[in-house]
């Protein structure tokens, strides 16, 4: 019935109130717009989602990591890891439920709204105005894992305002 | 902390999991159409929710009933009550959860979505291609009920194709 | 299929992971004990339970009341009213998950579960020792109420130790 | 925060409705009992909730896993595999909640729940008198991996009553 766990979880983890509801909102999009569109709106939908999110401890990566998985366990959306790389802070996103809940084959588009969240809660945090976050890459792990990337200007040594 | 059961039940019927998501979607489609075209968005989502539903035995009104509420438990969407009155087929929906996932101030447009859904199952049941299914009247009972009606043609005794 | 919201939410309130576990617990210990003895399992059962809480807020009976309704709204098992009559504290439970997850044969003795996490909590609150949180009456409003009390002495003017 | 994806999942598995409850009903039980005596008591509860499923077909292996795993995923009970081997039948239980719900100091019992289980379908579906289905070797995977066998007696080639 299942190849393994992970494929048994992740078909119970979006719940059958919305499950219906979500694949028509993908459906119905996808047939009217362009990945592009569907990206820009998904972003716009995950900023209004973290403007209501309770603040953020940004003093250091982990306190911020720990806030925002704490957040994350308690929507069931999965968890995250943050790490700073050379040139750029990455949070990697496993196990969200937007598979789940869009599709497959809404994975070209449905990961921007964890962009939209994430550029949102930086820019809360006083992230430099001329830098910004995207998504990297593919989707990974067959729909598991995302990753995001805040990337360094070439001058800079910090990411976020110094306040 | 609460007025009755009624509204502790409604607070807890949204899974948290998708709660925020559908407040944005409804916040930010309500900042940008008028209340026409989001009532035609919602039963546009509707038509394609009820279109993977299983099928539904029409052979009686209560059959009918019964199958629907099926399925709507299952979602944990409510519950509904079917009759006939003189002129027209009434289908009361009950304690749906629309108004705790896209918030009282979507009520003009967000009951579209159920319109749609009852529209599709009347038409699969081969409802005569003149009637058209309505949302009737405002949302009663603090946004726990909204009314459906299908309208007679005048000079019909039926709703639905002879098959 | 309902013949009200309340039927309705109750009907949905224990989810379909525990329900058929926790009506099997029931069955097999209604078989076998005295309500007596039930209703000391239930009490034993919801003092470890709550000595797992996080710490109470005991300044005021608000405070005390928004705590506790916090923890339950979490855990969906309903809402609390605290009041102070003459001669006793008062907690009124509304909309518990007992009924639906251990039946209406176990009425008589499921409330003593929440006997047990009032009791406790109040002791760890410094109630005085001579004291004693009891069950009020029978359930009420079909099993949707249930009504604790705490008796003063007759010379004691408090609850709780002077700290 | 999580080593991995299954971890993640089984941290949500067991609803916060029930799983205060249910981890003090495994540290009374396993303060009162030895491991025989808890692991007779789980048999017990899970025959009880057993005889409440629907009817399953047991005309092919196939037929009764397909109908055994449709009642688990509706109940999130995690997912079984059945194969036979020279001399039994095996029950492979994948991703069940019982460690996230009992903890995992009780998997030395907590998994005779699913013996009663099986043990209580396989009777139902007439298996011969002669014959026991019984947990065979140690909880594997970290918890998430439960084995039953159906021993074939020497002079058999069925497990179940010709009818």
């Amino acid at each position: 019935m299942f190849k393994n766990n992970v494929q048994y979880y992740e078909a119970q983890q979006c719940p059958p109130q919305w499950k219906a509801f979500l694949a028509a909102f993908s459906a119905e999009f996808a047939s009217k717009g362009e990945v592009r569109d569907l990206r820009a709106l998904m972003h716009q939908l995950g900023r209004i989602m973290a403007k209501q999110w309770q603040a953020l401890d940004g003093s250091s990566l982990q306190a911020l990591e720990d806030g925002i998985n704490a957040i994350l366990f308690q929507m069931n959306w999965g968890w995250i890891e943050m790490m700073e790389e050379r040139e750029s802070l990455i949070v990697a996103h496993h196990a969200s439920p937007l598979k789940a809940a869009f599709g497959a084959e809404a994975l070209p588009w449905s990961p921007a709204l964890l962009e939209g969240i994430y550029a949102q809660i930086f820019e809360q945090l006083g992230m430099d105005q001329s830098l910004r976050l995207c998504q990297r890459g593919e989707p990974a792990e067959d729909g598991q894992l995302f990753v995001y990337e805040l990337k360094k200007q070439q001058d800079e040594s910090h990411y976020f305002a110094r306040r």
